[in-house]
């Protein structure tokens, strides 16, 4: 399906972005940066891939994205020289990648005629794994820690794919796609920008408290 | 053997449960905290199921994992809502599961005839790293890490468990399981109630000095 | 190739000397330790197999590995009782270990005729991440993050070693590797002994401040 195939390339290259922009404030040297590029942009990828047992991961057979990466990263690095990207350019690139990345991985499971529950979870890893390797290593506390919706906006995208595509298999996938995507970069949005959150987990809270 | 198969649903319920209390103290909305409790509670046995060669992982083709986990996690959240859990649940607990998924990950490496020294290291490998992951994600010092003796309580049941295998290979399997998982919990029970632990290696420490 | 082999026992030992070093300040107990050995000594040749679909990845196969980094881990440990090892002897042995598995990643890449960008990736990826996971674990800062030139070096030795390779086939692979770990702990000590660094990508960098 060569729309998902181009989605794939668009969120590589957003997912590398974000990586170089997270790595930014932790002085980084050139090609410290492009490892952390790299593994934000195929992290998520290669979880769902080894999972999934299909290996070598999708960047061995293809090579093409580990190219497209690492030239990626160094534009950024050559543009940031020039140009200081807005604050915000981070959280919503991110928000992007998540999109995409959420709905390739529900896709690839529905590929290889898994069940519902595990191309939603798979979907949700894809997304989610990337942007909280990049962290993990930048040492940050990942995104999805942070009190904005993170992992609810993936799992909603995944949930609105996955039932699309269950319902209406003969529907367009593309379309499918657009608005699951369109949902995960909703929620997002609107979370970071309303500071919108669910109800938090504490184990003090007492009933009636809400 | 269903007897390993059912210890494996009560290993999973019980690391779901340290996932999501572990997740508490972070603020985490409801899905963060899901995607904590899977990630605890499946980390292990898909490290093991990966390294071993076992694709797609476990909980791929059973996939009333997710379920049981995604309905842990939640039940976890309301309950903890009318209820506080003591502080001492998480070690607790978390001993519990360290000791089934210890036996668990070293019967897997036996069923598929690897050699002892396999065995007994994918046995510490399910039983710590479901928690290490966990502490990782929650951007806490692992649990490994702290003096109460840890991936030795790990190492001390599957060297039981694999030993009463090889010895008697015609024996109980379920009764070696027991036996090697009290030994699991025996070690974290007494770690945590009398704070014992090992000879600590210091490098500045001079000869004599113990 | 029984050159190859003998320089993965080599690497296998030095990072989980680097392993224990690396432990040694957190006051983990033995056993603790030497999970994180094992980790750091195994985990950048896990990754690559699992990556490049080798499973089960070479140390279940042979096991040997384990029971040398286990000794490894336990010699260190007494050793380390009665002679103060130098500050500096964790940098120095960690370049030895970064430029061994960076050869050794790409040779296992070329021998199963991925193309270049792929071989000098999985190098990268072998030589880097045994160290990262151990940083993570010990939840200390990454080395790669740290201003000495680092993942530079292993990029450096991997383009040497697969441009010699792929230019002179029919050359010596020992020659090749020699030259490319060198390389890499050339630039690693040069790095490390006069604090040299690459430009360091920075957003609020303004052009000509260079």
């Amino acid at each position: 399906m060569p729309f998902i195939y181009y989605l794939d390339i668009f969120g590589t290259i957003v997912f590398a972005i974000t990586g170089v922009l997270a790595a930014s404030e932790k002085r980084l040297d050139l090609f410290g940066m492009i490892v952390v590029g790299v593994v934000t942009s195929i992290g998520g990828g290669t979880i769902r891939d080894l999972i999934l047992g299909r290996a070598p991961v999708f960047w061995i057979a293809e090579h093409c994205y580990i190219w497209i990466i690492v030239i990626t990263c160094i534009l950024t690095f050559i543009v940031a020289r020039f140009y200081t990207f807005p604050r915000r350019a981070l959280l919503f690139s991110d928000a992007i990648g998540l999109g995409v990345f959420t709905v390739i991985g529900a896709q690839v499971a529905l590929n290889l005629d898994h069940p519902p529950i595990i191309a939603i979870t798979m979907g949700m890893m894809t997304g989610v794994f990337g942007g909280v390797i990049r962290d993990v290593l930048t040492n940050e506390i990942p995104v999805i820690f942070q009190k904005e919706i993170y992992a609810t906006a993936a799992l909603s995208g995944a949930l609105v794919f996955v039932n699309l595509r269950w319902f209406f298999p003969d529907g367009s996938a593309a379309f499918s796609a657009i608005v699951a995507m369109l949902v995960v970069m909703g929620i997002r949005f609107s979370a970071i920008r309303w500071g919108l959150q669910l109800p938090v987990f504490l184990l003090s809270k007492r009933p009636g408290e809400e």
